[in-house]
């Protein structure tokens, strides 16, 4: 079920390793640093807290070290002299998130397809900090959780459930005998995100890929299909998620 | 005034190509295609408006003829068979702006040191979303506009006035002349982002860089200072702008 692939297992920057280690430690298996390089107050203290959890560090030629590597996209990222060699992300069970379910209503975004590690990371950020509980995604056309997804999230990968699902629809269908109402995203719907109350219900909202949207079986399994009317054809995905997010933040937060 | 490097006069994928062509075909001057490639619907298509405007399209080996290309952030793209030489985008003067402005009120976002060209690429697009007018950046200290920024954009880039000032603090100035309120974004603040009324004025919404947040200069001549508040610490900066230009585009809506 994980992704056991050289890349997936490292990290890179000094932000990525120094959040990994303030919020999910146990996943930090080996860090590399440049050698030579100059020890700035950020790698200083990535190093102590290394250090005081017993977790290797090692001083090396980073660019012999990953001289055959094969990077996302093709990009050679800009290391800053630091690199992690981490455990993959755990993913939850659905039946587990759903067990476990804080008190309250609950919200889940479930991704159909997105496929590109940017938006995938600024997802996750984004949830967190809207307050969401979980991100689903599926087994198959589903953005790997890579370096540039644990970069960009900005250590928020770590403080939120990903459930991996083998099926969508059949995910949906546990979320709504779970009582959840499921929201989907289509540029065609006739409501706008702001016209639908999110304040007294545990909702999914589902994004789908910016290249095919959302299958038309899960369209058909959603209780509301909303729109975000706008003067340009689209939205990034990443964007068009943050804008529903925090709309439905705002509606709870001036309920309160 | 204008980036003539050799990187900035290039894009390439097929929609940043098929988008330049149909949003502002004048910057286009040369159209490279992958000597042997498939030709697909959309590539046919491209070399159809190519044809048809007198646009030279050129067969070649595109891995020889990029060889030297100094890439963005060392990342060598996708080019999806096809390279456009096109002509930097042309900015507009604050004045020229100021003068041609339509009726009604106005919106424009400010960017104070953004330099991630995936966040300027899609604050571009969003932009343009949310029916704003124009984008204001500073010559120094601010993204470049590159392949990544005009891919990411998705051809937005093409449809709003991007504004160039040595100083912000004047831009601002200028702008409250003009009868324009400034808004400025910070953590700290005490308001929340949907607590103004975005209705009945002109404004300028000014976005700080993630790491340094809004100099303290702009936030002294600032009108408002709002935060969003979420339960993260921070979001990316391309997803904090969509939220707010969002929330200012859905109290318009609805009061109409």
């Amino acid at each position: 079920m994980m992704q056991k692939t050289q890349k997936n297992n490292l990290i890179y920057g000094k932000n990525p390793v120094f959040e990994v280690l303030n919020n999910d430690i146990k996943r930090v298996s080996k860090i590399y640093i440049q050698q030579g390089i100059f020890l700035d107050n950020r790698l200083k203290k990535i190093i102590q807290i290394a250090y005081d959890n017993k977790i290797i560090v090692q001083k090396t030629n980073l660019d012999k070290f990953l001289k055959d590597f094969d990077f996302e996209n093709g990009e050679k990222p800009n290391f800053q002299g630091i690199i992690a060699n981490i455990a993959p992300v755990e993913y939850v069970e659905l039946e587990d998130f759903l067990k476990n379910k804080k008190e309250g209503f609950s919200k889940v975004i479930i991704l159909d397809s997105v496929q590109d590690p940017y938006n995938f990371g600024a997802i996750i950020r984004t949830s967190v900090a809207a307050g969401f509980d979980a991100i689903i995604i599926q087994n198959h056309r589903s953005c790997p959780i890579s370096a540039i997804v644990e970069k960009v999230s900005s250590g928020a990968i770590n403080k939120i459930s990903i459930i991996k699902t083998s099926s969508l629809s059949s995910a949906i269908n546990t979320l709504k005998k779970s009582d959840f109402w499921v929201i989907a995203t289509q540029m065609q719907a006739k409501d706008n995100y702001y016209e639908i109350d999110y304040t007294d219900m545990n909702f999914a909202l589902v994004m789908g890929s910016e290249g095919s949207g959302i299958s038309k079986t899960i369209l058909n399994l959603s209780d509301f299909v909303i729109k975000i009317e706008c003067d340009f054809e689209s939205l990034n995905v990443s964007n068009a998620a943050a804008i529903i997010m925090f709309e439905a933040l705002r509606q709870i937060k001036i309920k309160k």
